[in-house]
Formats: C-alpha cells, sequence, structure tokens
C-alpha cells in the first residue's frame, strides 16, 4: 500500500486532517487501533472555537453542525452567588458552539465514507519506520496478516497513549507535565440544563460546570477527589453536592434525574516539545493534553491539524517545505497559550487542598477583577472563543 | 491635648491624611515615634497612580509634584530580548508620575508647617486606648513626660511595625501572609536612566528593573537570593549581572558609575483583617505590604487615605456614619485587587528556585501573550495606572 499521507488515529482529529487533506487533492489513509463503534461511543466535550468550526467548513463537514449545534454567545463565571456573564459577542465579535466531539467524529466517518476514502480499523501493533528519511512507512498488524503502508510523511493523531510521540527519540524530547491534587466526576442525564449557557462556579465546596449536550440532555461536573470512584457517589449525593455549589438561583431551578453516565477524570497539563521529528507531525492529545476547564482538549488538537493541513498544502501544490519545517514551532507557540488558559482557567475556578488563606483570597480577588473589569473579560473571551492564528 | 483625629504615623499616608482633613476643616494631630530627618531620609520608590496624584492636588500640594515629576505614558516588559511596551495613554487614557516618596514627604511636611499644624516627633510608647468607645485617647512619652491626646479617631498610620494594628484583639484579627523566595538588590547611581520609561525584565538569570529618580540619577534592582547581603555584590558585579538580564540593547547603551545606596530588600505580600476596630482606622502598610513589582506600596496607602478622609468628612459635615462603617469592607475591596496585581506581576517577572519547567513555560506563554493581547495588556495597565474607586 502507498499513500502519501499516513494518519495514524482515526478521533477527530486525524479524520479532520484527512478530509482537509483529501479536499485538497492530497491522497491519506487512517489507521485506527480500535473498532469504529469504539471511537464512536467515546464521550467528550464539545465546544467548538470559531477556528474549528471555519475548519470543519474548509472540510465540507459542517451542515449538520450549523443545525444543530447551539450558539453560545456567553459563558457564566460564578464565586459563590456572586456571578459575571462573559459576553463574548460583544468583547470579541465572535461566539461558540456546543455540539458533541462524538457528532464531530460521526459527520467526519460520514464525509470520510462518501468520498471513498481508505479508513483501517483494529490496526494492532502500528510502528512508523525511516521517519528520518524521505521514504517513512508505517507497518501494522489487522486480520493476523502485518501490512506495510509506504507514504511521504506520518501523522501522528493517535493519542496521548499513542506509538507516535514514542517515535521522537528521547534525546530530542521534552515533555513537559503538570498534575492537579483533584479530579472532575461527571455526570450525564436526561434533563433540561440548568441554563443556556455554561455556568462555571468557584465554591467553598469546590469547583462546578454546568454544561449540555442539547436541550433534553445535561452534563454536570463537580471537582472530586483523586482517589474517589464514581461509585461512591449516588445520583442524589451527586444532585445535592452540585445544588451547594451553583447559585442559589441556579439551585432552585435545576431538574435532576437519573445519570446515564458517570465517571471520573484527574485532570492534568502535558506538553511533548518538538512537535515534529523528520517526516512525523504530532498532532492533538498525542502531543499535549490540557485540563478540561475551558474545554480546549479538541480545539487544541483542531488547531495543529490547521496548521499541519496548510503546511502540507504548501509542500504538495507549492513545493514549498517552510511550513513544514516552521510546523512546530507555529503550532507550540499556540498551543502553550492555550495551555496556559486552561492552566489559569483551572487554577482560578478549583480549591485546592494546600491552597493557603492568602491563595484563597488572591484567588477570589482575581474573580473579582474578572467581574468587573471589561478588560479583564475581554482577555478571558479572547482565549475562550480561540486565540487568532 | 484634644484633637478630633489622632493620627500615628508621620510617614505619607499619615501627612496626606492630615492635610485633607485640615483642608475640609477638620482637626488633627500627627504623631511620629522617629525625627522628622530620620523620616526624610528614608529612600522609597515612586510611581505615582492617577489616583494618588489627584489626591495630592486635593490635599493642596500638588504643585512641585507637577512640575518636577515624570510622566510616564508606558513601561517595557522584556522576555529576555523580546520586549512589549504596555502604552498606559493608549490603553487607558491614563498615565503615572515618577516622583520619589521622600519627595512626597517633604512636599506634605511643608504644607503642614505652612497650615501651622501639630507634628510631633520623637514619640515613643505611643499607645492607643479606649478604641471601643465615643471617647479614645492615645498616650505617649516625649521629652521624659507622659502625654495624652483625646480625639473622636485614630488613624494607624504607622506601618507594618507600629501599635496600632495590634489593638485590634486576636479574636476578630486575621492576618494574610505570603512570603517570596528572592530578595531585590538595588542600587542608586548618579548616572543616567538607561531609558525613559521603566524596564520590568524577566530573564534565565532573574528578575532585573531599571528605574529612575530623575535625568541624572538611576535606580536599578536585580532579583537575588534571600541569603545574600548587600557587601556580598561588588559594584562592578551588579552592573555585569544587570547587563546579562536586561535586553542586549538597553545593557550596550547602559551607564555605569559607583554605587550611592545599595540594600536588599524581601518581597512580602501580607494583609490584616478587618482595617477598622471600634474607632482605629487602619492605613497603608500598618494594614497590608505588597512586594515592590509595579510599585504599589505608597499607592495601596493612598487608596486607604481616599476612603478615608471621606468618610470622616461624610461624619463630621454630614453627621452620616455610612462611610466609616464601611470603611474597612470598601478600602479593603480595592486593597485585595491591588495584592493580586502585585502577586501576579510578581510571578510573571521572576524566576523561582522551585519553578518546574512547565511553570517556565507557562510563564513564558503569559508573557507572550501580554505581549500579543490588547486586551490582556489593558488589564495590566488598568492595574499599573490604579484601578477605579
Amino acid at each position: 500500500m502507498r499513500t502519501q499521507v499516513a494518519i495514524i488515529g482515526g478521533g477527530p482529529s486525524g479524520l479532520l486532517l484527512g478530509q482537509l487533506l483529501h479536499r485538497a487533492g492530497i491522497d491519506n489513509v487512517v489507521l485506527e487501533r480500535r473498532s469504529r463503534d469504539y471511537v464512536l461511543s467515546r464521550i467528550r466535550a464539545g465546544v467548538l472555537e470559531t477556528g474549528l468550526v471555519e475548519l470543519m467548513h474548509e472540510a465540507g463537514v459542517g451542515e449538520r453542525m450549523e443545525r444543530e449545534g447551539f450558539v453560545h454567545d456567553g459563558t457564566i463565571i460564578a464565586s459563590g452567588d456572586d456571578q459575571v456573564r462573559i459576553d463574548f459577542k460583544a468583547l470579541t465579535g465572535k461566539h461558540v458552539l456546543v455540539y458533541g466531539q462524538t457528532e464531530v467524529t460521526r459527520d467526519l466517518y460520514a464525509a470520510r465514507d462518501a468520498a471513498g476514502l481508505e479508513t483501517l480499523h483494529d490496526c494492532r501493533g502500528v510502528k512508523p519506520h525511516d521517519l528520518d528519511t524521505a521514504a517513512p512507512f508505517v507497518t501494522f498488524l489487522k486480520d493476523g496478516k502485518v501490512h506495510r503502508l509506504d507514504c511521504d510523511f506520518v501523522a501522528g493523531c493517535d493519542g496521548y497513549h499513542g506509538p507516535c510521540r514514542q517515535e521522537i527519540p528521547q534525546e530530542v524530547r521534552r515533555e513537559y507535565e503538570k498534575t492537579y491534587p483533584f479530579g472532575w466526576l461527571g455526570v450525564l442525564s436526561e434533563t433540561p440544563p440548568v441554563a443556556d449557557e455554561l455556568i462555571y462556579a468557584n465554591s467553598p465546596r469546590g469547583f462546578a460546570l454546568c454544561s449540555m449536550r442539547n436541550a433534553q440532555l445535561s452534563r454536570y461536573y463537580i471537582q472530586c477527589d483523586l482517589s474517589d470512584q464514581p461509585d461512591d457517589w449516588t445520583d442524589g449525593m451527586f444532585w445535592d453536592e452540585l445544588r451547594r455549589r451553583i447559585p442559589a438561583e441556579a439551585a432552585e431551578r435545576l431538574a435532576t434525574g437519573p445519570s446515564i453516565e458517570k465517571s471520573i477524570a484527574p485532570l492534568r497539563s502535558f506538553v511533548c516539545e518538538p512537535m515534529r521529528w523528520g517526516r512525523l507531525f504530532l498532532c492533538g492529545d498525542a502531543a499535549h493534553i490540557v485540563p478540561p476547564t475551558g474545554a480546549k482538549g479538541l480545539n487544541t488538537a483542531a488547531s495543529d491539524v490547521r496548521y499541519l493541513h496548510e503546511a502540507l498544502k504548501r509542500f504538495y501544490h507549492d513545493r514549498d517545505d517552510e511550513g513544514l519545517e516552521r510546523y512546530s514551532e507555529t503550532a507550540l507557540a499556540r498551543i502553550w497559550k492555550t495551555e496556559r488558559f486552561s492552566w489559569w482557567f483551572s487554577s482560578l475556578m478549583h480549591r485546592y487542598p494546600d491552597q493557603s488563606e492568602f491563595d484563597l483570597r488572591i484567588q477570589q480577588a482575581e474573580l473579582a477583577f474578572l467581574r468587573d473589569s471589561p478588560a479583564a473579560q475581554r482577555a478571558m473571551a479572547e482565549n475562550y472563543v480561540g486565540l487568532p492564528y
């Protein structure tokens, strides 16, 4: 088998890259370790920056997203019962679109099928080779046989646990990491969302987030101990705790019901440098992780895809390799800013076990400054709707 | 002796309060532990917010300040050789005035003398009494005798080490504190400043600040170890280290000369709550300390003086005690925001011994965001020129 770009990983970043390359006339094959059903069963948040929405349109998969996605022109930041609405539209002229990551993936698969593009699922032992030559290739095991895919470039869209990042030799690879001393307990319930917009709440009992998938499907999160297990929390305990953490007027109108999904996720910041080695280019979680506060995970992946597909177009269309040469530096400059935002927003909204009384007052003062300063609100909104490219 | 307001402490906040009260027809006496010469020999920075400049005019002592002070419409923030100018004027319509704190104090003494107001120096063992009654008084030792000053109110402008804060009973007093793992080594030299505006520099070797008193008198600072002594640093060592920390083009034009003052100061954040107890009202360092990054020390004192003199005017002129009742809450709301700014700016500009590689990259990303985002610059400038009252 031969293709121009071997894309390792069939999640949203790999599929989006594949679709964009296809529309630019660049041949690609997607290799995915899991089954299609497995990929489509993963539940992830979905708050799409303007830049990702544009990219979906560029990839020709924006139609259902525009029809079914929810435009959010702002969000609520609460500090106890004190609330401020960050008005994205007034502050930046932009908005975000609430549209589940699963739906993004589904639309991309549908488009890939319609275009008749090659997507190989259940590929085990995927391994890139000869990345430091002009003729790299990828081997993998499928249906009991070893296959070889020759290519010009390898796009590592294979997530944090994927094999691609490990191909960057240890002596040139640097990894930066921060863990947070708490997790997020998330509940999905078939109830109408408590508000039209997301509510991020800093309360004396810890962080809470009121989010949604659609008008009848709500997603709520509360900060929990890292040692907690989902089964430690009955639905009743969860709703009681959520009610105590959000502003009173929201708590009063909160509609509760049985949880249809309940899980705990740790929070982590992670960056790998460089994001390119030879003919390998990393995208998304393969190179970086953000804590979920501010919903930047999918958006950072899209940021990489945008830079990479533009660089590949320059290479194939104009025989200009400067975009590829500069990919790591360019992508990382934006990634680090988004890492900073996700870290800052997490730091602002959570209670920390080792937080001193001084630190706590500083956090409250920062929330008060955000409430009172349009400039601070705008700096926040610029990040939330997506930094410029 | 009897007065309306007994002001304990003859530094700039006590003197400014006294002058403002005098002009409002409110009688006051200033008690100072040290001699006048001692007070006037203390060297402090002097970057005056718009609000303090206005207050100096309101106190009738703005003339020399306007004539000799230097209007700064912006400041330089450097990250290695990468620089951004924060344009206060364009971003906020305001500026700051560089005018030494010693000069402020001198002007206030001159005005106090001209008005024939009572200022008692060399007062030892100053102690307020009966603060929780309508008839408080202050006792002190001067010229070998115990004196008593009866008053309506006591203003505690006596600095961090003064006696007033200790009068707030332990059971109602809360103190918040943060120390920083480094100090500032400062040098004063009779050389022209390296730039017309202040340069705040974050370098791999640590923080540096290029400041000035006037066109022939420069003030420079470098971050140093807490265990360092001024004598550990020869002038040559200081200049060499400063040159390595500031942008290359600034280092090239740096004029050096013998230091005429050299000292090391620790950095600290401190807040005491409440700032009022009965008839006692704390102002300035007696209630709070900020690290020097951003030069907020004198300005936070002026913030308290502004709220307190307005509250006292309402009381004496309108028989309305709401301003006094709300003094602590109102003053603290602004103080905490300024504490946050001073902490944030310190955190952004210094290298920390325990900083992880991730933390360092986040710091650099924040500097890059500040460089690129007018909204972030404006949020910074709003704080630098002084938050609204």
